[in-house]
């Protein structure tokens, strides 16, 4: 008897920061300049007395960052404001919590943050937030980990380096036309698996890197949308799940995206034949072929294909990645899943400038997240559409 | 436009673990010893299989435990978890965030879970998360900085050091009757007022302990309660505030209080004078006292009478903290505020044992949260009924 989200939140305004190595910038300076940008992008403007309420991603903050950061970055207290934090799927949950609250019509009008200042970290958040781990405090840090997935899926389907540089060729080309993007330069199969490893089969190019960064989106109940925008976009699904890989599983495949997408297609009505543009986790050069497969786009061991045939490519088919991914745009953990969700708002309005994709109508974004047990221990997806 | 969250959410079940200094248990631990209790105790029982989604507030841990830990603690995998943080009052919004969830329709059946590990953290976890702010890291630490607020309450009112011991007194003699409280003893006045200071005006016993706790609620859509429970307990209203000291005030009210508790007596419909039993958010002796005046309990600076008239006292006309308060039950952060929910669903429906206030029909539940730049810079309020 549950209802599903479908259609009933609006994207009515989005904006972000060019992601970068931002020593100049805190946490606050990146959030007032991506809440501007996205103040600024309303296309009726908005009168920020219009936020009712508010919710913030980000990882690595200690306690109490949250609502006061936000505040004080933005001008705006006395409303509430809830942080999330669900690894690197924080920007996605972020925004389906604050889709929820909408939906439930506690409120007309909310603010999505993610953010994060990955440099302010002494040896680096990842490095740092890994060291409890079971696992990674033995030396399993994230590219090793997701070495392990690379090694196993090359392994179970006969797939070759070559093969999965192609991911990294294709965003990193993506990520040389889109402004906002952290690494604007493109490469060669040949410069990826000539790159130095950082873990076999993963080389430097291969790998995201360490990125801040910050993105804002403006959500409404959609009877109201029109006082912002005559072109917003919807929500049409949205799934979140949680997996462990210690229940078993041969490391070609995330089933917490399975699950993930299971539930954001549901909602939507739709299939993964219907998407027509994506933003997919590319932490690695091996997650986002591997999530092309959990996510239906191909058949288990079929991903390169998507790649080698073009239907991936900013011209394809079914573009993935416009904006570079994480591999170009940079992964600033809390604002990764805002900012994927900002480029598909551009996408959908046709505003996304150089990495514009032809004419689409729905979308999918998704995130994966390391738990402390395990790679792909949560999966989140969300599908838009104008 | 907007719905308020009135009887849109019932709880079914609650449940917590004995707080204390719980060095042989992990956070999972605590958490599938609190999740057994509240499914245990779930009137007609309960299959774990219903649950659709969880919510999972803790201040402490790094990134990524959150799911998984709680997926491995309860054995729930595949469904959506959501890992809330906001300081103190972490498990106010987390049931915050859940019952949106719920009343938007999207799941029927949640869990709400708050669990934190205090004595994981070498050196205390307070102690270390303050190294960070503003004022903390120049040794404004917690009870520091309560303590300018107690200076200056006692100051503007002429309140006395005698007067504020009776918060203790009062939390100490209910938290002895509390079986799940972690101090359990009695003090008196002399006891409070003779004991070594922390930070003056505050002594040993106006500062709540450091303590391990879980604590988990089941909700629902109302429409379903009945497969669960013939006596569930309703959210009749719901507010979270952000506020900054920095915007002036003269430390003798927390404003963010003020705002959650205007959103939800709003919602509930409800004036102050209407509720019979509290639990309020108890850090510090002097937090109770200048809570009763945000929360519109008493006029400003006589906070005290509730307390010398015996209005707050278990058998009084409206009990506060009869489970012994942050005070003697502990302060595990991410636990409390669901553990104050625990403590009034149970008294809502008779349950609550030798701490039983009178026939009580309306609850409120209150926490207050340090943010980065100040004491109460969030508030948190529920208001329940039968």
């Amino acid at each position: 008897m549950t209802q599903s989200l479908h259609k009933r939140v609006t994207i009515v305004g989005g904006g972000m920061i060019k992601f970068g190595e931002l020593y100049e910038k805190s946490l606050e300076d990146m959030i007032e300049e991506a809440y501007l940008n996205a103040l600024s992008r309303v296309d009726k403007g908005i009168d920020p007395k219009d936020i009712q309420a508010a919710w913030y991603g980000t990882v690595y903050p200690e306690m109490g960052n949250s609502g006061l950061g936000l505040s004080h970055a933005t001008g705006l207290f006395d409303i509430p404001v809830t942080r999330i934090e669900n690894a690197c799927a924080t920007g996605s949950d972020t925004f389906r919590n604050a889709c929820m609250a909408v939906a439930a019509g506690v409120y007309d009008v909310a603010l999505v943050v993610g953010a994060e200042k990955m440099h302010d970290d002494p040896g680096g958040l990842i490095q740092r937030a890994d060291l409890k781990r079971l696992w990674m405090g033995r030396g399993v840090t994230m590219p090793a980990f997701f070495g392990l997935h690379g090694t196993a899926y090359m392994h179970k389907y006969g797939v070759t380096r070559e093969q999965v540089a192609l991911v990294s060729v294709k965003n990193h080309h993506n990520g040389s036309l889109y402004p906002y993007a952290h690494l604007r330069f493109e490469c060669s199969v040949e410069d990826v698996v000539k790159a130095a490893y950082v873990s076999y089969p993963l080389g430097l190019y291969d790998c995201c890197p360490v990125t801040d960064g910050a993105a804002v989106l403006i959500i409404t109940n959609p009877k109201i949308a029109n006082r912002y925008t005559d072109t917003p976009v919807y929500v049409l699904g949205s799934g979140l799940a949680t997996d462990s890989d210690l229940r078993g599983g041969d490391l070609t495949s995330f089933p917490a995206t399975q699950f993930a997408a299971k539930q954001a297609f549901e909602m939507a009505g739709l299939k993964s034949s219907e998407i027509d543009v994506a933003e997919i986790h590319d932490c690695f050069s091996i997650t986002e072929l591997v999530s092309y497969e959990d996510l239906g786009f191909a058949k288990p061991g079929h991903g390169p294909e998507l790649l080698e045939e073009g239907i991936v490519s900013l011209d394809g088919k079914m573009p993935v990645n416009p904006s570079g991914g994480l591999l170009a745009k940079g992964h600033p953990l809390g604002a990764t899943g805002v900012a994927q969700l900002v480029e598909l708002y551009e996408q959908l309005r046709g505003e996304a400038g150089a990495v514009q994709v032809k004419n689409p109508e729905i979308a999918l974004q998704h995130n994966i997240g390391i738990g402390r047990y395990a790679t792909g221990s949560v999966g989140c997806v969300h599908i838009l559409g104008r």
